[in-house]
């Protein structure tokens, strides 16, 4: 990748380390930039803004100018008749880009730029329209409200992305999410610099495009959800105006029960398939044995590879359960024949003729991690939902990869947690530089078994900023305060955007309660977590289906409460004696809302059925509240809280850890630490308080 | 209009009257109904709901099922699979329409419709598709959230609308607004049953739609900011879909400056013209002199009257002032020549032609009060900013009207105000029955000179829901408690249609503050209100312009305070003695948070320039808070306030009054009616509490 251009500037300034200009200043960027300088002063954001384009121009870059205006001008609430783009060297912000757009967005494009503003102007140097938008994003984030009114600080900025392949993914099989939901995360994407989106379309609750070729694909097997290839052009065109490759992924051979409603023929099995209702990992698998089988392979991988332009595709290959396989003679008469020894092979064989396809198709095949038991050319990818280790050995043979494992955002970890995890870690540290450069990126996945148009960006949002930070910023940024303040900035102009992930919050728990006053449910709801990992599933109440209604409290919450973790912080610091003026004062006034808040909450739930769940978690809460109280109390008067009060503390804790309507109440932990101090302490522990 | 196909069915029920209904039960129904009577028992709205359509079936019918179905699932939480439309007696909610659509909708069509609801199913009978969408949005309405799930109650219900044209119209021509924007509005409009959307599509300040036959209109007169004619066929088919007829208007011969930027001939003066930018009646205007004029016109209103199809259009015909046509010899010259007395007969002779034109291509005119002077066919429709005195005089001269006086949403009018604004009052309450049918309904109207698509929605909801029912409910539909209480739950599900009006709120006041931490300014913004009627404009700090940025508190503020009208029905309660219990706690506690906001709100000031302004009504509050409390502590203590601190705080409550960043502090009466209440009060008074 050609950075030359930007070399000289390099070296004329010197830039402080990041950590040092985190430090210095709070600009609210994210993903953080390579390098970072603040200069002195400012630069005026108001009417007589301008933009123009000095180098290069076409078409994608005055539409990336003309969003980018729209963005500030939302931003600051100037009337679209401001802010333009001028032909004119006394424009405020000048754009100098070196070359023009391919047609169709490539992986390891430059996107590296270099942003320069003073107190007199600002200039936006790259080599591609593409870096340009990156910069763009930047300047966007830079935007700040003072006592003389908006402006972007003076700043020197170099930045160039730690790898070429940032993702996020959407299941839009299990949950259809109609167009205009996408076309938000995508801005929501460009905003924190991601550059793939990647569309998982088909799965056994659904097969999601039109094929013209294949029409009861959609007919039969989508229920009437499903995108026209009119619009999945038209969201292309959307991605490529804001820097986002779409990679389509048709998961075959497993995961395609909605395929065969229409072409029960293709499967392994005798039908009649029905779409799926339930989760999990089901039998049906197509044939792999059949000649014609590839002949349609053939002919729909080529109508699909019109459809979207971008040189990968996605033929997912994982989970296969190899049942029908088993059950069906003349697949087990095909592999003694061929000497396929068992049902990994069976699936590698399928698969390379797959990859051949995909390949005679001008396209570089994509899938998860199984698709490495075949023998492949080396220029496919694998998508790792195993983790870095599987990464490793696939870059060790070779094979470039995206780490998936550690972004699933359908799981509800917190956004550290995702933060933290790093694609060039475990074996995959100990990589050669050379094989380290095949791990490519990553990839957040919004798998879709509880997410609907109502809460899809709340689970995506704003953790995936975190992420997106991970795969963009240099490996040593991981300040975790930062990180989160940072985050909450962002997820702020995020609704901006137009995504919903807040905004939504407060009308879904109305729905839920059936009233306009839910003060007393967004107490409880501010600190209650939805159960992690895959544990919603396993203790489902009744097995789950794409037609339980996701209009549950656990469907409202936020998966990471910002509350219970600025509780957990304060309570950290009190235990470690080293708690801030006032901080104490703060924790008895949510500690006795806590307690209280039972009082308040209980008319609605014989309001509401959907609300009946939640009466265990709101008397936890209360307990919760109640015992946290006591034991500040002992700790300001310097007391040793009893043993017998211990243990039934402790007791009364244990309880409120424990699911209830498969929500969290994340304080918990922290009240037991509150709990355990007050019976640990001594006279030589400093006592947050005098005592009375 | 037919209606006899439901009158058998309502000589067979007994139906209470509606003041009766609206006591017994507290249905949240908005417009409220012509007949209600509630049942016993209710029916259970879950995943197996369905609809079966019985009568006669077309696109638009099932559209509408559609529709009706996604808003319920959404309303709900269940997923799209779940809720069908089925072919099959044994439906949930059948659906009876005797006949099919227009392919226009007309003026006048028959929008009556019958909901039968038991605890075992429901029936919607109607003659129109039209009048089944009405009763569609009556079920949603009558959704209820219980401690046994989701269900409607049991309830007969026949309605029919009082007026058969009621509208909302925007003007796009001063700020444009997007079509989504637009369409979101569609959608609240169908909820509350409105059936007109009078899109204002030119004005000095913008022409907004694409001509064919003659570009430089908005090539010229836009900025860039119109709607293709695409666009327009496909918001014209969205409001089709939602039983709302598009009846667009062209301003002219005033209101025109924006045509003459590409089309100076047009004009009465010399030009060369540019887009305005102010606000005001300008002095441009149409020569009515030129045959080329008409030629133009001919052809223009040729071109929009294909595109538009509905039967009536607008041509505005307000606000002349006759500058222009004074100043031009040749103008003179022909009014000498063909005795036209003066500029009122000028535009009459202008006018007179113009609806030549329009009824030439097969449409009828609309136009403001002024086109009455003209001479002119019975067939058109005079629209009223002047009042329902002047709606009865064109009633009397045979001319049909359309009330607009008084439901003007950019004056920031109470929901009361408009609410009380009858069209057969005044002299129209006098008229014969027959001229009373004359006057057709009514239109809010949203002026565009201060919104943007951030805050347009919160000046048009919840308040033109109030409108919404004076034009559909009975006319002694009138109880104000009422009506307040059913607006705030239909404001709750405005927003479920993705409008903005609450939602934008937080988000508008974390921009303009520069921080995420609002708490203190939405305590002052919740309690403030926009100056009213035109004094925003007269008392601009400097002449606003389509430039000026909207992004100050006054923008954000919402134009009626829910808080303000609340603590106002407390204090007159408490002044009469009549306070319920807690109710003067509560207002303690609002007071004295009014009292010490100022402390905390002060460093917001620092930050941000456009908190600024905010400063002295935040001082104002707090003093406002201050003699509140005083004044409650005289009443408690049963003490006669003395006439040296009456004398003081009136002057403060006087001060506090005035309008401060062109915000009302809207307490500032119930304020001085507390102190009031202090210095009068006697021993023969009861005290609230009992003295100390």
């Amino acid at each position: 990748m050609p950075r030359t251009i930007l070399a000289p500037l390099l070296l004329c300034a010197v830039f402080i380390s990041l950590s040092e200009a985190q430090m210095q200043q709070p600009l609210a960027l994210m993903p953080m930039p390579a390098k970072v300088q603040l200069g002195e002063g400012r630069l005026s954001i108001n009417t007589s803004f301008s933009v123009a384009i000095a180098g290069h121009k076409e078409t994608r870059l005055t539409n990336a100018v003309e969003l980018f205006l729209g963005q500030l001008r939302r931003q600051i609430g100037m009337p679209p008749i401001d802010m333009k783009e001028i032909d004119s060297p006394t424009a405020t912000l000048t754009i100098r880009c070196e070359g023009g757009s391919k047609e169709v967005q490539q992986l390891g494009e430059d996107e590296s730029y270099r942003l320069e503003i003073t107190n007199t102007g600002a200039q936006l140097n790259a080599a591609t329209t593409l870096a340009v938008m990156r910069g763009l994003q930047t300047f966007l984030q830079l935007v700040q409200t003072s006592a003389e009114g908006f402006a972007v600080p003076a700043v020197s900025i170099y930045d160039s992305p730690r790898f070429p392949w940032r993702g996020l993914m959407i299941d839009v099989g299990r949950h259809f999410i109609p167009l205009d939901v996408l076309k938000r995360n995508l801005d929501g994407m460009a905003a924190v610099k991601l550059n793939v989106f990647h569309w998982h379309l088909s799965e056994n609750q659904g097969f999601r495009v039109e094929s013209k070729k294949f029409p009861k694909l959609q007919e039969m097997g989508s229920d009437g959800l499903y995108y026209s290839q009119a619009e999945v052009r038209e969201l292309i065109a959307y991605a490529y105006d804001r820097g986002i490759r779409v990679v389509p992924e048709f998961d075959m051979p497993g995961h395609s029960t909605a395929w065969f409603v229409g072409y029960p023929e293709l499967a392994s099995g005798s039908g009649p398939y029905e779409i799926e209702r339930k989760w999990g990992v089901f039998d049906p698998a197509i044939d792999p044995t059949r000649e014609e089988t590839y002949k349609f392979l053939d002919a729909f991988i080529g109508e699909m590879a019109a459809l979207f332009p971008d040189q990968y595709f996605h033929v997912g290959g994982d989970e296969v359960n190899g049942k029908e396989w088993d059950a069906n003679p003349k697949i087990q008469e095909f592999m003694h024949a061929h000497g396929i020894k068992n049902n990994d092979y069976l699936q590698a064989y399928f698969i390379k003729r797959v990859q051949r396809i995909v390949s005679k198709h001008g396209k570089t095949m994509l899938g998860w991690d199984e698709i490495l038991r075949s023998d492949l050319p080396d220029s496919i990818v694998i998508q790792s939902w195993r983790g870095p280790t599987s990464l490793a050995a696939a870059a060790k043979q070779g094979y470039r990869g995206v780490l998936s494992s550690g972004y699933y955002v359908d799981l509800m970890w917190s956004a550290e947690r995702h933060y933290l995890t790093e694609p060039l870690s475990g074996a995959a540290a100990n990589l050669t530089p050379e094989e380290q450069k095949r791990i490519l990126g990553g990839e957040a996945c919004m798998w879709a078994e509880y997410v609907s148009p109502e809460n899809i960006d709340s689970r995506i949002w704003p953790r995936t900023a975190a992420i997106a930070e991970r795969l963009w910023s240099p490996q040593d940024v991981r300040d975790l305060n930062s990180m989160y303040r940072r985050m909450e900035d962002e997820s702020q102009r995020l609704e901006w955007l137009g995504l919903t992930h807040n905004s939504s919050y407060i009308p879904m728990l109305r729905r839920i309660a059936g009233t306009d006053d839910v003060a007393s449910l967004k107490v409880l709801a501010d600190v209650a977590e939805p159960v992690k990992d895959y544990t919603r599933e396993e203790t489902a109440p009744a097995p789950p289906t794409s037609a339980t209604p996701l209009n549950r409290v656990v469907d409202a919450v936020r998966p990471e409460s910002v509350t219970g973790r600025q509780f957990a912080m304060a309570v950290d610091e009190l235990v470690a004696g080293k708690s801030r003026p006032g901080a104490e004062v703060q924790m008895r006034t949510l500690l006795s809302r806590w307690r209280d808040n039972q009082i308040e909450l209980q008319p609605l739930f014989e309001k509401s059925l959907l609300l009946k769940e939640v009466a265990p978690v709101s008397q936890n809460l209360s307990v919760l509240g109640a015992a946290g109280l006591a034991a500040l109390d002992y700790l300001d008067h310097g007391e040793q809280a009893p043993a017998l009060w211990l243990t039934a503390q402790l007791a009364a804790v244990e309880q409120a850890q424990k699911p209830q309507g498969q929500l969290l109440l994340v304080i918990a932990p922290s009240v037991e630490k509150l709990i355990q101090a007050s019976a640990k302490q001594t006279a030589s522990m400093p006592s947050p308080l005098p005592a009375k």
